[in-house]
């Protein structure tokens, strides 16, 4: 960390902020220019707080030199972690597609719909059991029941199966689920990912709404500090100004990640646009920056079906979808399970 | 709602969205324009998803007329929600000062900071015990520890005290605070709203950090609809491109929420800006705004003290912002509990 | 246009309201429901003021039911617009490739990257003579002398050529440039707008830092209206709250875009970015979202190249990405000029 | 600036970095420490691009330790500038209104309500002559003749005036009055810039819809470095994601700009909240916060007197808010010029 303070400080301030620093087990090399003195800090930075020194009255600037992730960051695990779901591996060059509806709703639903999505060559089937709702008056999902039609669904098509737990005292519903997902809104819910980082199951952590990669990184080290190292990112939009779909897909975050961590990357389109037909390009465009597969919502119930609405795609167009995604891979150097 | 369909579009998806409507228990008013067809829909909206709706294919556009909160609007209860704690009141004219460092630190620490600010006019202390940090390497809080010297401070002085949950597992430990604090990062934990509106101890609830000020009355909502009413809201600055300030307070929201709602509203200017020499200037805007309040930093520790730094305000800094305030409460038709 | 008038509302305000509407040669349809009011507007309302209906006191909300562009609308003219520039189309499943420095330097410089960028697959040479610079104190293109260096690079290599116009009062030096180029600092200089839509000549229209894409829509219509059909839009990012990349690129504006208009769309990378390692995989991504080009920086300079520095390529990179965009673009249907 | 490179760098390419620094005519001081090497630019960096070099693959950081604004900083000028419009001050103390309606329709209505704005206590007169309308459909204002009326209501009043001006091209027609309005779309128009900074005629140069402070500074010095010092700033809301406000107010950026520049900076709530019940506490608010002035919207018409409407206020609602602010800038230490 690099500390560059004011010109014509009173020393004795400068001294007291080197104090402290040494006070919390780090070195400090001074180095006096014309205009500023400028402090190295020396040592493993992570534990200093940024924020509380960059507003010091006597400070004009700090840089990290170090990242303040240790266990998520490439520089020391230079190796993708390859994270394997009953046979189906995130990262590595490998590419998975997540699909399944919004909510489970009926036993048939859920089945149907995962076979119509196995058989396009989704590997993962989600399906929301809790559902984070801005409105109390919303629907808040099946909960304990939804997971156990969930589970129900594994059983019968031998998938693989992912969905939300928003609070600890959950966990042991979802015993069974194959991945816990971590919804955005809880990306800094720390109690959650904590206890999350205690389990060996795989977590995957969408963004927060208005999340920088710094500190989605900085949740990811939460689980993994804790002890649990199989965590996959899904980069799921943010919060901007245009409201013409509902978040804006931040699509360069993808090479940004691939650059910065180990962990696997994979997009979701459905929540980013809230549009589905925007889902087969934003999941083309996701091939292309580099993601390691992608979550995407089918629908084969009739409400929505009516209307072909909403953010769910049909089997139909999921399958079209898939198979221009096989059409791209080998440009970015990745291929499917069975590929 | 009124529900915009697009022209040209088959009738039959538009029955079928109409039947989907009437499934949900509401009338619809149909009237067929030249170049749209426009539904009324009657009855009790809130539990429609107008984002499923606004989605599909055949819709043009949707409108809420009525606002999705009914518990915290106005127009429902039209004067000031007054909210008592230890015999000061938010809201109705009343104008409140809660005031201490942003960590307990020790018993000393915390008492002479309480002294100080009571003495130049604060009747609330607050103190943070259990800290949300981004980084898992960073000083987490005193926890427990750091609720019982609040406490021990609060009977020194007889001070109300506010401290931040961030967990419904510490709710016991929470037992004699007077004000449960929900932090911008846990404005949507649902969980953890539901279960503190089981309660009747009053909540203070922070904007999120990308939070519209629809969803953070639908976060108070979650509150007021398990039974409890005594919800204080508190801006305390949103994301923005802008980075000179740490986030970008939001002093439009004090006006628009005095209007829709009958809540009281404070500000938390420290966080905001996280610059203390804008705690000042940012603290006489909110009054000017006609907030109900401030909740603001002040330390009396030798660390921060050496540098003036960081958000938090000297004693003596935070007297003389107070004596400011005073001049312009008038101004407003507001006034401090004593005058 | 849809105007919902809240309940209650005194019907003198309402007859006034209606009777301003029908003032602009406007019929009113109005539809009495138990909530509300609501007005329909039949006729061309695209001069009406939607920003001031909507804050008038008795109105609920508004609603277009029209877009407000009319040029650029696809649903008055569903085929793509395929703009020829020297015998290379934008538009209509071509896939052109723009190149070139930021800045022209000299004329060794200009000719040698364009010789490079063409024998690679690059259609277009970009070079800067007159630069947007945040700063009067940093250097601001070579100007004049900057135009005539690139004319001399298109007649030494053959290629089309494209700059960057910031003053109508310019425009006499760009005769022979094939393409203007408005940057996004300019995309509502409404007098520049309007200049260069009394031409012929086809405009490269950037969005705005921070502009919507229906006001970017706005923008091309203002060259449209005044006759000049020839508008590429060009999406290059848009300002949020990530610092991480010099602008996040909004890469679902591209489908949206090829859905809403009929104009051809590209993406530019190398700014939206501005670093060069996230080009080829922003550039892939651009390809799998439906663009239907690139415009892409590319140096030859010892002083970038010193460094492989900053949002520019070296022609060997650019020659790289190019082989991997001719895999993906079957995929999308699209394909490059001699394909 | 402090250039900070990243660990187990090629040394070729470090000193190649610092030669071509040297080439700027600027000394380098290096500091080798254990994880990186500082470099420390010695000499007037304004003209360093911070841009390119912070992008560098070598490059871990840059900080500016000067402010790249020298004209407009008040480090090197530390007094408050005092401009002098017909006998008001801007700044040193002073606090000016400037009001009138959103555009010059007729002599009567720009007369009428001048002589009411005057009676008031406004001190400028504001008429919108050459409109920026985001579509070419919407009325442009009465240009020349607009300006025409506005003079006569000057003659007629006393009340020095102020307009908007969006094209260099216009600069005669600008003869006569007070103060020349740069928009917020044009504040990154350099060519209307620079010939405005060859002026004498004060120039209120509104913020850029997403401008940053620093880039908003940096406009400043374009025209300050051309030779006219007489620059007001004027804050008027900022892009974000909340759409209840037309833009977010950005209060915070008064006391921030009071710190960094000597210029004089006001606020414009109408533009900033697009609703005029807003206006009277955000002008409340902004006077708390520090501002030299307040610029109001105050209309006479009946199209929006009907409706009580949009973002203007009535003259008697302006009336009444200048009685508050009366009151409450005794608090701030500021004066009108009568009082």
């Amino acid at each position: 960390m690099i500390v560059v303070i004011k010109k014509d400080k009173d020393p004795k301030q400068v001294d007291s902020l080197i104090n402290w620093i040494k006070g919390l087990g780090l070195g400090v090399h001074v180095s006096e220019g014309e205009n500023s003195t400028v402090l190295g800090l020396i040592g493993d930075t992570s534990k200093v707080d940024i924020g509380l020194v960059r507003t010091l009255d006597i400070v004009e600037s700090v840089t990290r030199v170090q990242e303040p992730y240790k266990n998520a960051n490439r520089k020391f695990h230079p190796a993708d972690t390859v994270i394997d779901v009953g046979g189906h591996k995130f990262g590595g060059g490998s590419f998975q597609i997540i699909a399944g509806p919004c909510s489970v709703e009926s036993e048939r639903q859920i089945i149907e719909v995962a076979q119509a999505v196995k058989r396009a060559g989704a590997t993962i089937l989600r399906g929301g059991a809790f559902k984070p709702r801005t409105s109390p008056y919303a629907f808040q999902g099946l909960g304990v029941d939804g997971l156990k039609l969930l589970k129900k669904a594994k059983q019968e098509t031998g998938m693989p199966i992912i969905s939300e737990i928003m609070s600890e005292e959950h966990i042991d519903d979802f015993e069974g689920v194959d991945i816990l997902q971590v919804g955005a809104r809880n990306m800094q819910n720390f109690d959650l990912l904590k206890r999350l980082g205690r389990l060996k199951t795989p977590v995957l952590l969408k963004r927060g709404l208005a999340a920088t990669i710094e500190e989605w990184l900085m949740s990811a080290e939460y689980i993994m500090s804790e002890g649990n190292p199989n965590v996959i990112l899904c980069e799921r939009g943010i919060r901007t100004y245009e409201t013409y779909t509902r978040n804006t897909l931040d699509i360069s975050a993808i090479p940004i990640l691939k650059e910065r961590t180990h962990l696997p990357v994979i997009v979701d389109p459905s929540h980013a646009s809230g549009l589905s037909r925007l889902v087969p390009p934003l999941s083309l465009a996701s091939v292309g920056a580099g993601a390691d597969g992608l979550m995407i919502e089918v629908h084969n119930d009739p409400v929505h079906a009516l209307c072909d609405g909403a953010q769910s795609l049909r089997p139909d167009q999921f399958d079209g979808m898939v198979k221009a995604i096989d059409m791209m891979l080998p440009a970015v150097g990745k291929h499917r399970d069975d590929k």
